[in-house]
């Protein structure tokens, strides 16, 4: 496992979900394991469902996107051949996300990521996620990621 | 357009995106108008893409999550010909979510959901949601929610 988490690496990111610099965010860290990345998270008691015991499903939906387009951006820069946050810099934007909810998630325990590119066609990434908790898959999702010119962000909306 | 939001109605609710109590969450509220539910919602500065103008993909999933599901379960209260929050309680899970990301949604102003349920066979409903800023569409949705027995909640997960 790489010692630095994608995510530290990636300049100038205030993601609510991954931006290392978002102090009011989830700031995941993903980190590859060969050719799939990890994230483990331990969630928030207030990120819950209805009921207090297992895990809001936007908040997993949040935890599935982040770690599923910064897996899309971390495989742009190495298949470009360039270490992450070297330039000319890589960026991804998410273009879908389906997921499907298998079994409720405990609030109280990590949650444990993981993804993988399946596919990589043009600036497409279509990347494969699940989510375990206590090494039981609680959701599985396909998520959509496109990437965009590095400048896609210094544009305003 | 119905002058109680439909969270407000049904009780006990901890969910971080539509649970009235929940002072850390988004506290979304949705009310009905005709066949359609509507949310409309002000993000905070926080919950940014990675750019600081747009908004995150897993904070709109969060919204569309939370208001579909409220929506289905004010429609399981409505098929039941009972007033929301009345027992027989109601409630609804997330058994999948499909976002399609259209285009990049700004931060600095409101978000208009808008919901209706396009299928209900047995426990399960098929909600259709689009997310609009300033009247353009960002994002467009498809939830499956599933009835699950009022007591879902109360047991430990």
């Amino acid at each position: 496992m790489s010692p630095i988490a994608i995510q530290d690496q990636i300049p100038d990111n205030l993601c609510y979900g991954c931006g290392p610099s978002n102090h009011d965010g989830l700031r995941i860290k993903s980190f590859w394991e060969g050719d799939e990345s990890i994230c483990v998270y331990q969630p928030e008691r207030f990120h819950s469902a209805g009921p207090p015991q297992f895990l809001n499903g936007g908040i997993i939906a949040t935890l599935i996107d982040c770690h599923s387009v910064c897996t899309a951006i971390a495989d742009a820069y190495r298949s470009a051949g360039q270490a992450i946050g070297v330039e000319p810099h890589r960026w991804c934007v998410t273009a879908s996300l389906k997921i499907d909810y298998l079994a409720p998630t405990p609030i109280d325990r990590p949650v444990e990521l993981r993804a993988r590119v399946r596919e990589a066609t043009g600036r497409k990434r279509v990347v494969e996620c699940t989510v375990r908790s206590d090494g039981r898959e609680v959701a599985r999702a396909e998520v959509i990621a496109v990437e965009v010119p590095a400048g896609w962000g210094a544009a305003p909306g």
